[in-house]
């Protein structure tokens, strides 16, 4: 994720952020403080900038898309608050920081996941640029599915219920699609729809996302086992220590790199149909591969 | 709240609620199971009602704003699953059962009020009545700013950062206004909004909403000193045992009584301008002084 574009999606995402989310100097200051806490420090932007290119790619402005950018990061971020505390995860690290709850005790953090996930919402309803009223519902309609009982919180539920168990590699594909696949997913067919883009770019969009969100887990999984946890920023061998089912727990780490390799390569030839605006899709989805953190 | 259209109004709202949340059957079968136990277990659904009435009220056909008295009751849900969780109030006991993660464990609990909040936005955005989808839109926006940092969520912070503190009025008044009156207020402006109101309807079911939100946190207070717990459905006494501010508290039993009382009279005053329409709001806000659970 090199190319100067990237970054200057991730920082517009940033600054945009910065802007959407209510002051830490505004009454309660300690929740607004807990929500920045979680959403500015650091992270990759992967999901809000898929939707800004996926905007471009559809035929739009990426600027449009930016309150669909930061509605997905707010939410990304109150998942992982939701899921490390106590009686989730339970974790103490979370991007080389201490997790919320950690700084702001449980119930502080508690509360600052459910204001972001509102506060998401919020930012896309109330921020719809002009004449894009119908695609931003489209939009919602689209969010809400990816972060629902049959999406993320679904696989969040069906995480839980398999710790401890030995799982097949279809189930642990399910839980995948569910926890992960789903926002990155929704990402790119919420920018495509803010895109105006017709139904075979959202079909290729669609194809892209969820084969880049399959791998982008499986290389979760690796890096659990392989990274160095200076710049992962978070414990390795966390998934081992929990006893979660992983995909080179159950296929063995070569057979997992293969497997996440054959996923990015699936990704890049549903782009074909896209042909030169696919480009920087198609780095986007090499650099989830070779990613160190 | 005996007469009849209310009690109608209240098993429509059952009987939506019924179709619109996942069924227990579907997969994952726990969290959707833990999603019906807070919704469909009884709840008087004043939030409901009172949407569908205000809609009724401003001109609309109540139907219209089923989906948004929906999403009112399961989002109210939701709050008093999160509240209930041992890092917040941790109670063991909700409307005479056992609370949710006393039931279901914490993760689940803590899940399933995530998925109240998801699937009471999705209701709104999926099952818009065909021409309403403007007047949708900014009763949305009503929502989620209801149960904001700055309504619901923010009232929770306040809430827990007032614990053993001796609060004045005027603060505590602050807490009321966000933790319940909020919600309370946007279920008339929901409603009135989806109804068609003209600026003058929706600025009497305002000033109604927000008098009642406060008379019923006032009489909340005094039910959890007065209160036979059988009726209830849950402990009385709790207010003083975690040493939380309330009217009683600050003012006295008598002076607490008097206040309700002023609220409803200020309620009722605000719908003069509705005249006949309004006789079934100003007959709900009596009842809601002569509660007993």
């Amino acid at each position: 994720m090199n190319r100067p574009e990237l970054q200057f999606y991730k920082e517009s995402i940033e600054e945009a952020l910065d802007a959407y989310l209510p002051s830490s100097s505004c009454v309660p200051e300690k929740i607004h403080e807990a929500m920045r806490y979680s959403v500015c420090g650091g992270g990759k932007r992967i999901r809000g900038v898929l939707a800004l290119i996926a905007c471009e790619v559809a035929g739009g402005r990426w600027q449009d898309a930016l309150p669909a950018a930061c509605a997905l990061e707010m939410i990304h971020a109150y998942s992982l608050i939701h899921d490390d505390l106590p009686c989730m995860d339970d974790d103490d690290l979370r991007r080389g920081k201490p997790t919320n709850h950690r700084v702001y005790g449980e119930a502080i953090a508690l509360l600052a996941g459910d204001a972001l996930l509102t506060h998401g919402i919020a930012t896309m309803v109330n921020n719809i640029p002009a004449g894009l009223e119908g695609a931003y519902h489209r939009a919602l309609q689209e969010l809400v599915e990816a972060i629902g009982t049959q999406g993320m919180i679904g696989g969040q539920v069906l995480d839980l219920a398999a710790e401890g168990k030995q799982l097949t590699l279809e189930e642990l594909n399910l839980i995948y699609r569910w926890k992960t696949g789903a926002l990155i997913r929704a990402a790119l067919r919420m920018g495509g729809l803010i895109g105006g883009g017709e139904q075979w770019v959202l079909e290729a969009l669609t194809q892209y996302g969820e084969a880049l969100g399959l791998a982008f887990q499986i290389t979760d999984d690796l890096l659990d086992l392989e990274a160095d946890p200076e710049i992962l920023g978070k414990m390795v061998g966390s998934d081992l220590k929990k006893q979660k089912a992983t995909y080179p727990g159950i296929v063995g780490n070569d057979e997992a790199h293969r497997l996440a390799m054959a996923e990015i390569m699936r990704a890049c030839t549903a782009l074909a149909p896209l042909g030169e605006s696919g480009k920087v899709l198609i780095e986007l989805a090499e650099a989830v591969l070779k990613r160190n953190h």
